[in-house]
């Protein structure tokens, strides 16, 4: 046996274990430099498109990420401390200072890890954040993004991006995507996501006035069959600007297809602000169903990201608005809310369905039995909370004995954090590749198909699965 | 330390850490030549009865396997061209080609692991499958079968089998496993299980017309009490040749007390087809209940196993039938669900009820608890899609800390394919030693007291358990 | 590499793998030595009051731990046969030598690792327990218990305890606190823990005259705002006796604010016994809700314990009473339920609520995200059936990525077993400790950081949560 490789940053997340350890750097080594495919994420294609520097440190690392500014909140800090009250400016340097007070914190957290491989990788700081350094720390990354190498179009080179997705709403004239794509000096692909939650849930707030705005772009008239159409107008629309995917936020995966009338009926209802729970219920659960229809039609994935009980904390989403770090998971079920769709569609050549959860217990129980039946189905990556290395190998211990590796989706990094999306796909790379080191080394996967997964995770698979 | 052992064949499912994998083959070599005691399983027993040779691998390893069929129909395979429609006869290479083909997809399965154990240790291929190799290992094992070391009765014996359990109608004449019980040629002892759930559930499609056959066979009236009598008398009738158990396959495990009055009407409104949705789940729980009084009395064992959705897309039961890979799990409440049936014969002495499940979040939060106290329940083995390495794995975790080892069921097959019971017991014996190993080296459980658990896991206790 | 530490008692529940183990032994160094923080138990004060010799081995290890009585009655043990039935006495050696005849069934149970550590660290047992030596051991323990050496007091010193809370009665005159406060000849802190949960629940057996006697205590009018003052006011009388929470054990975590008008109308129907159940469960959501708003102003922390069926069997609570083994865990959901609690107070500064659990799906789904954002919020330590080495990695697995170490609350034993609390603190510092020497060895946390870590969770961090 050859002197085992210490811990280190070369070897970071690889199991302990010196030979697992040996194997899965081995494995990794296959897909260290892959280029990146990122089908779904919520990256603003204005920066691509401007190409302007980043302002500061505190803007790129803290203040737009809500996974950072959430901890700092459980600590005691304020939000508007931390810049996010537009009405109250901050001097940037302050919510830096204040993450290094406070980083003891991250320790052992998703966002404590990409930090500090973005730290060490981008800007070459190998010391831990501390009152200290802070300073220095932000005096030396703020001077890195004032070069030409800093900016968004270079690092997107250099992070490898292949395909970047970004979110958008169904009204969106994507006029910075067909920037970007008629930029020949841009040679990366960047395609919106087509994500019509808010025209499809009665109780949302606007519903009917954003349905009129709906109607009137597509020339389409207010009834239930208008509606349809217009949907479908704009998702077509999506799909000659590049888009791949359509993406459902709903509270619960729940579906139904009901008959024209009471459609029509629910519609009108809709409309006029005057539907019950149970009916609004109904009529999210149709949607979800003709959004399924829609995609074996127009060829659009169709992903599912449900179970979040977005603003939990209403006075925060009062004063600073939405997406500030307490939206929290609920309970989910997918056999039997979605058994209309999958008996609808579950089996239509082409219609591919990728099912998200931030309820780890579907995994085994649900979701993997299911995409180990119906070839519509695949397992979404580990999302939000769950991405994380000891989150990813829950989700792959529970879904591989079920359904095997190619089932599953491919890493989406989900972010917007532009400056973490390499940290986040190598730390996928390199827990895959411990998984399958372990997995060779309790003799259930041979070395060469663990090196053929391994390079179809990163490759083969989300190609597949998102029609890239 | 002494060279440690590298991965391979004779360590396969053992920990990578060396001394814990010495520990683990130590453990298992207790073990890893006992005779297979399998009492909850699907085979048929006129495999045995005949002893007529199986017609070829793709029979033998596929048509019948719907762990191995669903994940081929999630590749894109047609269950038609699977040769699962009778009315359609395929060349049988075919299927064997298509399963090399996709033979990637299992790896890190359960079934993988079986198939692959099952071709080596049967059939001596050591080769991954692959395309360039499918013919020639299907020509290898078609002319093993071919042998008389090959036939059912041979493997039996080859197998160790000592105890063979199989899942029988109610109305079954059992004369299988009479024939079977009286040929002196055959010395292993192969039982029935009584498994009454259609006879139970008035929304099973058929109702009526089973229960009037129940009651003719029996002479009983249709009364509650004569259908109650009625199933008495055939599970004596079971008991008589050799049963130990009943088989409980219910949606929700749903227990009630009703009395004489409401039973009885409830009786006549299921006969009659007119019962309400909660007056059936009604009719359900208190004849699981009743299941529970008589198994106080005839002793047998009365095993649970809740929780799936039956024939989850219409479509492909409609056109395949039934066990075609399409049952999904949902989740599952035990702890109020069964508080009617265990305050009432939760302390009786005798009295053994085996929790089985597929939703991994009640073992330690339901399943353990009821079991640590309990002296009638007992924890079953990992079932179905749990049935694999590291959900074996995640379930002793789960239950061991509550509950020990000795409230566990022991090991439980539940399989249709005859091939599959000596890799199937196999890896459970690997996994439990390697959990054991661990336990030992973290100092929490002493070696002589492994040992005695890991021979008693595989013998003692199932003994206990279903009173064998 | 030096030759690495072999498995023994030194490294009892470190990981197996040599350097990890290192890492965790070096870490677990920072603390074995540290003092005890226990900020909830239910240790009876009188036992440190009047310092009274421990009666004999079956009273102080089997009878008073239903953790170990319910796992001989799962054997089929009576808990007669235990002495749990004051109306039979029993010779104490029997229930002894039980326990001595089944201790295979305690292996790789958190209790039998427990007593293993006790009879070993305190009284010198090396041996596994065993029919043949239970005698034996008996003597050797009966004749340490007759030292000074045994006496509660000196224990209490030995174990280095520093801070022990008991819990209490809201009415209970907390004499026993007060006489140990005063004793000079007694440096420990003995603090009390307010448990209203009678008082709070319409539907508990002899709620009105419970609350009648809580109205003549504290002089107050049969009013819900009478009643309201009349918790205050014991609330508050605690605080003054040193009180520094106040423990919630409900079966579900509903809350709600309710206007004044249904809360009188409530509180009138809940004296006079004629609430429904829906009305109940509104009554207990408010009354959470209050308890709340009330730690807002009397500054005692809160803690939730629930999702406990208590006395599920009720044959044998009806003989032996509460706390005999069946509390039986249930699903429970936090999301929904606390939401009213937190939008009103969840961003309060100075109130803390810890959220602890015995249903594992939540630590991931719901608990680390509501901890991850909200101030107020605490992870709560593997509570009960949880408390155990393999569930307090899962749970720090789970809770980690989310919220990082300083969202836990530290260790709470939650132990009736005096004896057991240095065992109970040892087991999850060294659970700790090996947890951290992951992360390191994964290069997930820095060795001093991973330091810091480890002192602040048995220091500091119970110090900030308990406001201790």
């Amino acid at each position: 046996m050859s002197t085992p490789p210490r811990a280190g940053r070369a070897h970071r997340l690889f199991p302990a274990e010196p030979r697992v350890r040996e194997v899965a750097a081995d494995l990794y080594g296959e897909v260290a430099d892959a280029s990146i495919i990122s089908p779904h994420g919520h990256v603003d294609p204005r920066i691509l498109a401007d190409d302007i520097p980043f302002a500061d440190p505190t803007e790129l690392f803290i203040t737009h990420d809500h996974y950072v500014t959430r901890l700092l909140h459980s600590a005691g800090v304020s939000l508007e401390d931390l810049g996010l009250d537009p009405a109250h400016t901050v001097d940037p340097r302050q919510p830096w200072r204040t993450l290094a007070a406070h980083w003891h914190r991250f320790a052992g957290t998703a966002s404590g890890y990409w930090l500090t491989d973005e730290l060490e990788s981008l800007f070459g700081v190998t010391e831990e954040l501390s009152p200290e350094n802070a300073d220095a720390v932000y005096d030396r990354i703020s001077s890195a993004l004032r070069t030409d190498g800093f900016r968004p179009r270079a690092l997107f080179r250099r992070f490898r991006i292949e395909v970047l997705a970004t979110t958008d709403d169904p009204l969106d004239d994507l006029s910075v995507h067909a920037r970007l794509a008629a930029d020949p000096s841009f040679t990366g692909r960047v395609v919106p996501t087509f994500r019509p939650d808010a025209y499809l849930d009665p109780e949302a707030s606007g519903f009917a006035d954003r349905i009129e705005r709906l109607l009137d772009a597509t020339g389409r008239s207010a009834t239930f069959d208008g509606y349809l159409g217009a949907l479908e107008d704009r998702r077509g629309f999506f799909v000659d600007h590049g888009a791949v995917s359509a993406d459902h936020g709903v509270l619960k995966p729940f579906t139904v297809d009901l008959d024209a009338a009471a459609a029509d009926r629910l519609f009108a209802g809709a409309l006029a602000g005057g539907l019950s729970d149970a009916e609004a219920r109904l009529f999210r659960g149709h949607m979800l169903f003709q959004m399924a229809r829609m995609s074996t039609q127009d060829g659009l994935v169709m992903t599912l990201h449900p179970g979040v009980r977005r603003n939990h904390h209403r006075p925060t989403s009062e004063v600073f608005g939405p997406d500030t770090g307490h939206d929290i998971p609920v309970r989910t079920e997918y056999t039997e809310n979605l058994r209309p769709l999958l008996e609808a569609f579950g089996a239509v050549p082409g219609f591919h369905l990728v099912l998200f959860t931030v309820d780890e217990t579907v995994f085994s129980r649900e979701i993997a039995p299911l995409a180990g039946f119906y070839p519509s189905v695949y397992i979404g990556a580990p999302w939000w909370f769950l991405d994380a290395p000891d989150a990813m190998r829950r989700w792959r211990s529970a879904i591989t004995e079920t359904a095997g590796f190619y089932r599953s989706s491919g890493f989406i990094d989900d972010t917007r954090a532009f400056l973490s999306i390499p940290a986040r796909h190598d730390a996928s790379r390199r827990v895959d590749a411990g998984v399958l080191a372990r997995l060779v080394e309790e003799g259930r996967v041979s070395a060469p198909t663990a090196r053929r997964i391994m390079r179809d995770l990163v490759d083969a698979i989300p190609r597949e699965v998102f029609k890239l």
